[in-house]
């Protein structure tokens, strides 16, 4: 054990670890997940520390040695080591400052021992004084918070790609699936399922477009605000500096706000993101909720759709398959809905220069980006890959629907073909010998007007 | 035109009006909703007045000449005259200063119309001094809101009672409609129509019980807590008369809290009752959404229930009828779940003595309880009334189903009822001639296990 | 009374009323909120009725006479006539089939009576084949959300505007203005009121930009969708034309979408919209929060700002004043989340082709833009305007705290600034002359460090 | 390895796990949150299944060799062992199956064990026949959700019953703290330190009320109704024995559904149950935030509350030290908040016979209970035992206030209460000089109207 002391007295910290007393605090103030820092994060804290220390390198406020060591540290954190020195729990109060003090212990220690020297050596390599320099939690944490979103959405566009792009698969695949289509869950007129498989692609493209333009907003960031956003000990060249090296160090270009104290406290970018997964999420329910009406059956249902089976559906019945992905699907965007809610408490709750809840947004957001992220590929890989239409189900409630006189109304006017649907549902009848039977249009016109290339392109039939 | 004044300064106030120059400065501060105080509440709020004189005339501070008039004022206003002198907007801010202020003003208004005296004379009544004598907004306000709570409840049960009773008749009529229960929109096994019924019923009734509970509990009042709960200003006599006149007034037990502090701030009552909505919107969803799959078709769906036919479904659509009248349950619901949100909101910003929020949550939790109640009682006489199962198609899915085999587990094992499901998938064949090709069972057997009674009532075939 | 009928049955209709037998039918299925159509949404739906028109024409598919007269009755409706006419309640099953054939019900009985017929005949013109042509509510209806929100949207941006406006008028007039900044309600390091007010400024103009983007987003419509997106019963010209005459009819850009099924199904443009409000709304609680904290007192509080006194605070509490506009801000901000609560549950339950809960989203939108359009507009009017800054207690808290230490970092180190802070709290004298005692720096030094400029602005003093 | 299959196909499992071929489709098919299922929730389901087994050998259908090996098996689960082979996803689609199943094959294969065969020998016990009979995953998956929410709500009454306790006891100590009261962040009237404790205290105990209400309501269950509810495969006698055994095994009285199909499909008690967290959620806010105000400062604040010193405030700031344990217990509600709203969709997405959404709302009342339970811990031991008054400085507010005279209304009006009250403002001077200077009362008068215990009790001074 090595003894440590901050301005609130001295602790014992285990000589191994490369935290120290401030991290020692932070586990004993707060269990609250019984989680740690999303690894993810933690690399992302140290590019943002790496760029600063880089930055204060370059206007020579940083003696380069101590610079030296601590990007060096830096790196192997990024490169995926000393991962298990981080044990605070990520819902912490102040505002984040155990999580940057965290990080600032693990890079002094980290740098001390690169320069051959013990850990705890604050006096030669401070964690406030060099690893912290011109900045303080209030920049870098939301900075670094940002640089991982960024990092994270990477993965979740990616994933929301791949099921674009298996669903415009299956759109050019199914293009002659003719299918009723239906509104009120009510037979509407024909589609295809080329068609919605293409509409589902749409959309998700759309969400795509939505996150991206979410975390490009987010590109602006305060380093060099330091703590209220006046940038009270950082030179204007570092200020300058920092968004270079920050750029250079993640391969993103960040920009610093115009307005570094508005930027140190508003959270608002964050609940863009949140509330940009959240939409996303309504469009992939929807979409799993048709796949999961689509496959109802199989002898009971619509039965549409066959899913790939993926285990035995029930503890009971045997042979039941229910479509258990698209039921994970749902569930992890209720998690992120539920999720933005938190975020959005979070955001609320500023107050004058700071909003010390970024701890839980930061929480949500991240776990809404790995949830969705992991959904999505499941249902790629788990459903669509496997995925089969029932052509023949599809055609035969088609043969057997009425709502196709809706083609009828340019020829015949909307109460003539009122009439029509009528009489076929009180009868019983198939639409087709109604409308013969009526006399309104001759078979050949019939016919050609309800084709199905008619019926799901724009034009009235001649 | 008469000439009134506070502390602020001095007003013009038209003559004809009840209203003074507190409620004339509440017009002019809030244009919010564009609406106005729901009568309910309006007519609430009086009931709390008359019972507060009743208490301070008990106790000797209220001149007995003016309390009558008060007294009397406040009974025209219960029985439904001078509603249209409550013009403030009911999201407002100061915490339902302006509310409680219109209606002290003009109960004193007209109180002195009553004894012969001119509006404006409150040298001789006066709002302040004996319409809100032994008050504070911060007491009579909330429990105005309980008043009223209590008043619309009863409204809101009586239609929930309405739909849980019209259910168990079509339970009792439908108790031998036998259909394929479905999990996971899966084929599972049989259950009857009336059984469904019988189930959404059970639900609604919990749903009665739960916001009677959460009335029942804000049946606790701080009338006599004054500003902050204290009582500053307020006899003990008058706060013991004054839950006996509430009980008195209202017809219901209202007590005094045991600690009136936290009666003043603390409006998680106020939540519960809102939760409660939600939760029971949440159930009221999910049977509307049960009967638009039931309905859904007629051709294409499942149609298994026909609802009334309330209007045409599509301007382009002929023929098509839509079940509007459960669409409009579920967005009635939606409104509620989103109101609750805005309550809960309200509720944690309640800051030291006082939640200033009130007004809001007022807001929402009447309009929620007005809509559930519209839209539940919509629900019955539109839709419910006049339904119809549509036996055929019930037993033709059943007729066609696999799931039963399920009731055949307990003779001849998990595994071979799935070999026998899974070869009436494969095959195409109806489950009874399967199981007669296996040899499994007898036939005499077979048709006894998958009777309907014997499927939809516990208990094991012997 | 006059006879209509519809595929339901026949009707009596008043005779003076312009609707017809489907808007009867509405007003009888439908009371949830006892409310009416908001007549911006009407305007809205008249200029999407009279681009059709224009459009059906232009195709030479609607007869010159008849497509003048509906032109010219939607223009009417547009300059604010026949407003009375929509009787049906915003929340409404059907998908908005009510609303969309209220409006072809009175456009068709307007252009019949300017023709010179009488209402009711319907052979002539006929709501569903002219005043409907080629539309389906499918597509008329969410393009008419569209072309409400971004009427309204502008409303709001203006008021956001002016707001923005204000507050840096506000940043410039308190420029300098020296106070202590704080974070976690802790005292942090000075800032200027000035600067406070800039930064309140500069997250509303985000707010603008996030509103307006989400409006341009959804400037992209389905209007010759028809039913399901495919264009049934519309002609490739007509589709063409429409975007264009909708362009014309609004004076905004609006042009179809690349995928029309998607945009009939999919509202996740409207979750962005609501979103984008929500999101906006959470920026404007935090700063109507931190105008009460900074107005809270004025004895016993910060009392740093002094707002207009706009009404007596308290029915029993002689002379309070509270700050009753943020109040009324704070709490449309919560009926906005709420609302978008609700906006995000319809969008969620969208089914195949058609998301059936667009009027609730509707109803949540508008309501949205108009609540949070008259909340700000008020914050400008009876708060801001009329602002002004307590700058004798604001040097007085600044000369009274510890936390400029922080400026002396990159001179002394932590650890000696941790030092002094300690020795001032422990002691209770001034910081400065806790500095002095210690003999850190000289007099000179320390004052230029803690000079105001050099606190509130980058750069280490020399 | 050893070979297993279900009617999907064959798997390998590895030799040394318990689970079987089920689970490994469960570990490949949901990769979500990278977690697991909660240990208590694991323990609950062997509770649930102990009961089972117990109540399939009191009817004699299970064979009591197999039961009892079955019953060993659930005993050491009991204990705490095998925790490590419940490796499969909390979100799941499936609607628990996957866990029930995950379950049903660790009690197998450990109860073969016990009786000396190998594992996978499911023709002598059966994961399905045995371990599974005359259940489903539709009974026992929600049965054990509701057992471990009772295990779980245990401790998180016991945290709040220490938090209202310590409370209490802090009202006791604190009861001659004189401090100003105030509403709107405005001064009002006096008020004690204990008397706000103590009102904490109080809404406390109604969140342990609350939540004790909506676990007794889940005590309701429906083992035996199998599949739908409908009891298909579950003989009375076993239906009446398994709630007496569950009631042995849990030491708590469960009680069989009246309607047991409702009970399988409407998850509305869940909705309760997390609505009492959310609502008590919000009382926690409240209070943890008028701690935070009330240690705001310390110079330039209002410092009336002195917090334990946990850690360093700021990585820049020297000295800071800010309320980071209400602070986390703030986060820790608000994440309560988002799950709640993920628990309302999950309940809302029920269908037909079954909510197969139940493991997404397993999961965030889990998580939410555990978080509470923590934060509250947290901060009776971080914040509340180590608290301290600072009785100088409410003193000193209180001196200078002119809210006390409200006190003054009894004997001079409100009127002439508010004149002094505007000029004490007005001059700056102390209110008891001005209301000497206006001659409206004695000093002896004076000074008893505005003692402390006059003050803050009930009752208006003679």
């Amino acid at each position: 054990m090595r003894k440590e002391h901050d301005f609130i007295g001295e602790l014992e910290v285990p000589d191994e670890v490369y935290y120290g007393v401030q991290t020692m605090r932070a586990i004993d103030n707060f269990h609250i997940t019984g989680q740690t820092i999303d690894p993810d994060f933690v690399q992302s804290i140290a590019r943002v520390k790496k760029a600063a220390a880089m930055a204060n390198m370059a206007t020579g406020r940083l003696d380069k040695k101590i610079g030296e060591a601590l990007i060096e540290a830096a790196d192997e954190i990024i490169d995926g080591k000393l991962l298990d020195q981080f044990p605070v729990d990520p819902i912490q109060g102040g505002a984040g400052t155990s999580i940057n003090m965290n990080m600032n212990e693990v890079l002094c220690n980290r740098a001390l021992e690169i320069i051959g020297q013990p850990k705890g050596r604050y006096d030669i390599i401070s964690p406030n004084n060099h690893a912290n320099m011109a900045q303080s939690t209030n920049d870098s944490f939301p900075t670094s918070i940002k640089v991982c979103l960024s990092h994270k959405a990477k993965k979740l566009t990616a994933a929301l790609d791949r099921l674009a792009t298996e669903l415009e698969k299956k759109s050019e695949e199914y293009k002659d699936v003719l299918k009723m289509g239906r509104t009120h869950l009510q037979d509407a007129v024909p589609i295809t399922l080329g068609q919605e498989m293409g509409m589902y692609a749409s959309a998700v493209r759309r969400g795509i477009r939505r996150i991206d333009h979410a975390i490009d907003e987010i590109h602006v960031m305060n380093m060099g605000g330091t703590a209220v956003g006046t940038g009270l000990n950082a030179e204007p060249a570092y200020i300058k500096k920092v968004a270079e090296t920050l750029s250079e160090v993640t391969g993103e270009k960040y920009v610093t706000a115009d307005n570094m104290i508005d930027a140190t406290n508003n959270t608002d970018g964050f609940s863009d993101v949140s509330s940009a997964m959240k939409t996303t999420a309504l469009v992939l329910i929807k979409m799993a909720n048709d796949f999961r009406l689509m496959a109802s059956g199989p002898r009971c249902g619509l039965n549409e759709l066959k899913l790939p089976k993926r285990q035995p559906g029930s503890s009971i019945m045997p042979g039941k398959v229910n479509p258990v992905i698209a039921e994970v699907l749902d569930q992890a965007c209720y998690q992120v809905i539920g999720n933005d809610l938190a975020v959005s408490m979070g955001v609320e709750n500023g107050q004058f220069e700071l909003n010390v809840m970024e701890p839980v947004m930061a929480f949500n957001m991240f776990n809404s980006m790995k949830y969705m992220t992991n959904a999505v590929n499941t249902f790629v890989d788990k459903l669509l890959i496997g995925l089969e239409p029932n052509r023949e189900q599809c055609q035969k409630w088609l043969d057997n629907s009425v709502g196709v006189v809706t083609a009828l109304l340019p020829h015949i006017g909307y109460e003539n073909s009122a009439m029509l649907a009528k009489e076929a549902y009180n009868t019983g009848k198939p639409i087709r010998q109604v409308i013969m039977e009526k006399g309104l249009l001759s078979r050949e016109k019939m016919e050609h007007i309800l084709s199905p290339r008619q019926m799901t392109t724009p034009g009235i039939a001649e």
